[in-house]
């Protein structure tokens, strides 16, 4: 982190919530201009590709009100303050399809939008799936509904636009590369 | 768009900026819960995967604020206004490669990150470049640098670390799935 060419001369809170707030900063360029960046911090997050023995994957189904849908993701969740990702992930696949795994590996990592986010996202596979292992929480069941689909039905559903979310399409298409041992 | 059985109580704007405004809205779930949202509004995005005859694609590297470092991305922009999605990626190419397409497809279309943001994005996969078609802006050049990888090299550099960006990844994995006649 950090490039030093890249002076913040300014730097003002907007808005502070519970999961995201807004800074806008003023960042004096290595050519001398001074630039307005609007930007929102937040805590980072995971998602997890869960394949069963079966070789399905785990969807999740929640309404997401900043698009007004009903969207279809792989488990994901925000990590809880210093939470270890790896820790994460094995909690929100606990707790969003009660199952636990053998095996995780990371796929990838990255900004899920760096133009005006610094939200870093970890993304995992994990194999061999003790299905059912937990009990799932009323509170969970409320707001989730819980799919299985096999991976070609899963890049069927993106080419239909039924799946829509850049993690899961992005993991996926990782999980893929990987399960074919191309990676 | 548009579930009605979750009913938007109160919308309220905490700030308005060029790229983004933040909302903070008052949500009455369908078993009667209220709970709030926060979460920013975005004019929706392009990326493009444009893999030259030598299968190089082309990679831009520029200095990213949010995350306080130089990342390497495919080429990609904001939506202007009302423009078609198409029409901004054969703008956005020309712009930060100085290229022009014979054939632009489409890879796949999802939300960056549905939990805060409505931000919307397109994904494409330029093939039949003609490079330096258009000559570059100094404007343009003085923030991004262009570098152009085989797609081999680009899933190293995933994997190494070294690019570090949710579209890129998953618009490269989707454009080697694609290429290799999976899809």
């Amino acid at each position: 982190m950090g490039d030093d060419r890249y002076r913040v001369v300014k730097s003002e809170v907007k808005f502070e919530g519970e999961i995201i707030s807004l800074f806008v900063d003023e960042v004096e360029m290595p050519w001398g201009d001074i630039c307005e960046r609007e930007y929102v911090r937040h805590k980072g997050a995971v998602g997890i590709v869960a394949l069963t023995d079966e070789n399905e994957v785990y969807l999740v189904k929640q309404y997401r009100h900043p698009t007004g849908e009903m969207l279809l993701e792989i488990p994901a969740g925000k990590l809880d303050g210093k939470e270890d990702p790896l820790g994460c992930a094995i909690r929100e696949l606990k707790e969003e399809t009660g199952s636990v795994c053998r095996e995780m590996v990371k796929l990838a990592e990255f900004y899920t939008t760096p133009g005006y986010s610094d939200e870093f996202f970890h993304l995992y596979l994990a194999t061999g799936l003790e299905v059912g292992a937990v009990e799932l929480e009323d509170d969970e069941e409320q707001e989730l509904e819980v799919l299985k689909v096999s991976l070609n039905e899963a890049f069927e559903m993106i080419s239909a636009g039924k799946i829509r979310d850049g993690k899961t399409i992005a993991g996926l298409a990782l999980a893929e590369k990987l399960l074919k041992g191309k990676m």
